[in-house]
């Protein structure tokens, strides 16, 4: 692991849901760009000292030179974003697969650049947009997929938070001050924060492409440096038309990933804050509400759930289930039994976030003109 | 009252209004332009024969000839759009007060017109946008008003329906049709029959204006002749941002009128489809439930209500409260009780809708450019 | 109208009830046991002196005196429940219909009684059970009858408000008084008030009925001389058990009439609260949500809405289903059309809502021993 | 690990929940009462076979043998409930901690047997009540304890299923087999299995105990051993009145264990199934949302967190909670700073729930009269 030291967030969650199936065991780590710290964090994980290291590049070096099967299988990088390309390509360079937090890259072009590195390691890369690990979330997929809404039409995508209403930088958060760095977080701040969920989440779904957008990004709060919120138009491949509007000034909401999708027979309706649901609507009989867990849901629903109905399964059992595929993926190749495709996100979604940022920022900047992606 | 004859909605709609309160009495009706159909509906309507009329003109000058007293006191216009203006201007110019379904006329220079018809006349006109009728909308204008959420710096607003997302005008649907219809319903479809109502909610409560806007309209019905589904970017007087999203072509959405505000200091949620509940955000406490009935909320949510909580008042009851309001005005003029102000939708609400419609026709034909109301 | 005069609540909803359709018009009252008030409230409502009487005794009888065509065709008893019974007496015995409050009468034996009164004057008597005209009631009472969710093993009815949980009728409340005072309220307080509504909304839609019940009741507020709160265990006459619960101390709660109802093969959630809503489950399928206003609804909810889907109608609009049925009926009769059934609660749902309230006292006071009914 | 081998439900959510804190780690096991099958699951879960026993007996005996710090410091026991009271019997006697699932044991005489042996032993012992390990469950508790709603004066709790609405335990189905047989879950079926969870839920968070209670349990499903289904009435020892239901036959339930809670200045309101959220009532002020993850709440919820609002979490992380209590105690008494007291069901915890199981079996078979637990 790279990054996640003590007062980070995301380094324990990325523990938790490797844990949680059982089928990943941290062995090292380089949890900090200070050595102590990385050292005390790792005591804390009950890790033997010689595996907590100084660097990225202190660890990959060293754990490459340890025998196969006790050296590490894979590099989760869980670092501020400025930080998660270099660690990338140190770590796919000395012969590690790598599972990464998102937005893949600081910027587009870095994005590309390690399109290339991977490309040429043959190594497995992932990206943690943990909200398509939710079982209605696959759900969705496969009723569009299928073709039961018909061609969709609209989707409205929306990521309202409220943690950011005042200028908590200026205090002692750690989390609010890299976010809000234009050098650590890179071009966008909410936009790069929880708007490329939104975006990856409404592409995973439809199985669309966002073909140009108009974006309205603002900084509402005095001083900060990116963007804390934005509203953006979209237009995608197949004609439909959309919305993506994220904040992190929009007070008393917490973490309000939702989406809405209408198609020409049918729509669906997925809250990440209630994410056992769907809604699946139809042209002139009763909605319906599908729940996780029922033996009516598709295979990758089926797969992604652990427990009977309502037992409710949450943000850490989704974000294991991105653990689970990736693992699963390197497993069966060990075992030499590698399958076509494994549900979980790749460089090409990293990719595809980046440009989304590029675009979204670009077009903010000439007053909300239709942008390319 | 004016058009309302069998098979149309909105003036049985009005009609209920007016008798919930039992301060309005239909006296008489040209209830369609066909002569026949106005006496059949007349009779229905336990009306004499006489005062059932063939059409607007010959109502409104045979009840002027009428002893006061004994003639109507105003005339209520519930006519597809495109009669909105001739009607109100007939009735005005007659001596009558006018209370007109939305949007007021058929476009913004005849609503710049009737307004002068209005002032001249010194007459009483209100336009029944109903849904801020709603006690619970009173409320939030009331709490935004007072500076509990502070300055307001976002506003969603989206008014979702499912009934057109096939070709309905092509079969025996009159409301279909003539909603359809540019000659019948103006230079929008989708937003100018629900689309005004966002506009009209997000000022009412907000107490702001929308300054400018950029909107991508689109018909998604083959053959279509008007929008059916609109997306929206919204700039604030006041520097707040928002989005204004209508739709007529999502499937299994019903009337689905919601609107969020956020403040720096908190936020409101209001959807129309309970609209008993008002939720409160705040900066770091509970949400709370607001609900209708309460002896918490201002005079002026609770003046429109007429029952304890929980004994749920809905569409015809807010609907209603437009015309106690309305009624009570004439009533205080005749009693020579006029206040300064009355809390229903004047002709300068009929103006910004109108507005409002043009500015997003004219983006929307621009590519969606930034377009001023 | 007898009863309802200034300060009353009940009066006003059964006049707003009444004038909603357009089809019922009041004509005179004796709107309180005072002679001045009832003056008072019979000008407040626009009604001619002469035809606010000093008592119902007046009003029956001066009103047989005049002609038909002008008299009253029915007479609306809205007093406390005391009244009850000896205004639907004095009224049937003048030879008017009769639609009264609910509970039926003061004790179970006048219900008996009552009928007999009914049977006797071959006129139409009416009791406003007014939870039963809801359309997704109708909607629930049609899918069990069709048998679409098996035979019936399980009905859980609740009721719970708070408006009693302070010793309300210490201070100036005329609601609270006459309904916590046995004289006027009857035998049981908090049961005999809203219990009879869940018992009534129970056997409205199952179509069983309560064979026994044991009773836990309570009166929680010190001095309190009714129960204000009761737990009801109950066995119908299918094998089906269920659960009744009622409270007016229950702090925070409104006016939360809830009913589920469980088969063989489906289930149905019903929740007074948000009206529209009809939650439908299944055996292995999605729980589907119906709604008002739909196509795919039967005839009987249909009839029983004004407007389309999510144009919320409420609680009054409930009322006034009950006052067009029963209007129906008299206008039928009146034009020799009378059909076999009409749908509006009779005498035999008031004498079930009496014996129901006896047996509750009944077993309460013997420790919730099983009591029939 | 005693029992939870293949096929079984509950020994993986045991792993699961052990798993998630990083703090427990399985060594060894006996899944099965076939020793294969034991092998085999301690196979797939990366145990050297040796560490995969035939039997609870042999695991206790071995691992007894074991070095301190070699073998495992305490025993889960995740079987049908007829082995939990002899395996907790054994892992006591070799001097192993225990953590059982619930209900404590077969019977109550066994449950007083079990406390017996706790307390000579030593030891600690803890029950997976686990709906207790829910942060708003806390907070609830929290609540209530400050007297922030005062004196409780009524408790509704249902816990409805509808899994065995059809005979599965005729099918291949091995947790409907052992659950619907006397002699692998008791004397009752439903009340024994999910009730007892409801029972728990109330006296934990309320603090008061259920001093006696009428129960009317049925089995519906023909041919049924045990019921499925019950309807109780409750009494409280500070004069709170209540009720319980459970089901198992509730079709279209999920998993929906509810409680509200009334005192004579507030409420409280708490859904399994949205588990997050908690609804607290006033007299006369606004419901309040409270949600899981803010700073509002107290510091036992606040542990029992480990992300921000709406990052949700659910089942398996409120069972986590208890194991990282149980095995917090643990590693206090070796680290020898054992506090006062640990946040975890207790071997009370269990005869509370065995007496609830015996009194509600006997009320029932004396057709409801009251039973003192």
């Amino acid at each position: 692991m790279i990054g996640g030291g003590q007062g980070a967030f995301i380094g324990a969650v990325h523990r938790i849901a490797a844990a949680i199936d059982q089928q990943v065991e941290l062995v090292c780590g380089a949890f900090s760009s200070n050595p102590q710290t990385s050292l005390a964090s790792g005591e804390e994980l009950y890790l033997p000292p010689e595996r907590s290291y100084a660097s990225f590049t202190e660890m990959v070096e060293k754990e490459a030179q340890l025998p196969l099967g006790e050296r590490m299988d894979f590099v989760a990088i869980v670092t501020p974003n400025h930080v998660h390309f270099p660690a990338a390509k140190a770590a796919l360079e000395a012969g590690f697969h790598v599972l990464s937090d998102k937005p893949a890259t600081l910027d587009h072009a870095e994005a590309i650049e390690l399109k290339k590195i991977v490309d040429k390691s043959g190594l497995i890369y992932g990206l943690t947009h943990n909200y398509t690990g939710y079982p209605m979330v696959k759900q969705a997929k496969h009723i569009i997929a299928k073709g039961h809404i018909g061609k969709i039409r609209k989707i409205v995508v929306e990521y309202p938070q409220g943690w950011l209403a005042t200028k908590l930088e200026d205090s002692d958060q750690k989390q609010a001050a890299w976010r809000t760095d234009p050098k650590r977080s890179g071009a966008a701040g909410c936009i790069g924060d929880i708007g490329t969920h939104a975006e990856n989440l409404a592409e995973y779904i439809t199985g669309l492409e966002i073909k140009e957008l108009a974006a309205d990004l603002t900084a509402f709060v005095d001083g900060r440096l990116l963007d804390d919120d934005g509203n953006i138009l979209l237009r995608f491949n197949n004609g439909a038309k959309g919305i993506l509007h994220a904040s992190q000034i929009a007070v008393g909401e917490e973490n309000n990933l939702n989406i809405r999708v209408w198609g020409e027979t049918g729509g669906l309706e997925w809250h990440q804050n209630e994410p056992n649901t769907l809604l699946v609507k139809h042209l002139e009989q009763p909605t319906q509400i599908y729940r996780t867990g029922h033996g009516y849901l598709c295979e990758a629903a089926t797969n992604a759930t652990r427990t009977p109905p309502a037992h409710p399964e949450g943000y850490l059992e989704a974000f294991a289930n991105i653990y689970l595929a990736f693992s699963s993926h390197i497993k069966d190749r060990l075992n030499g039994e590698e399958k076509d495709s494994y549900d979980y996100p790749s460089i090409n979604d990293g990719i595809r976030g980046m440009a989304f940022i590029e675009a979204t920022v670009a077009s903010s900047k000439n007053n909300a003109t239709w942008t390319t992606l």
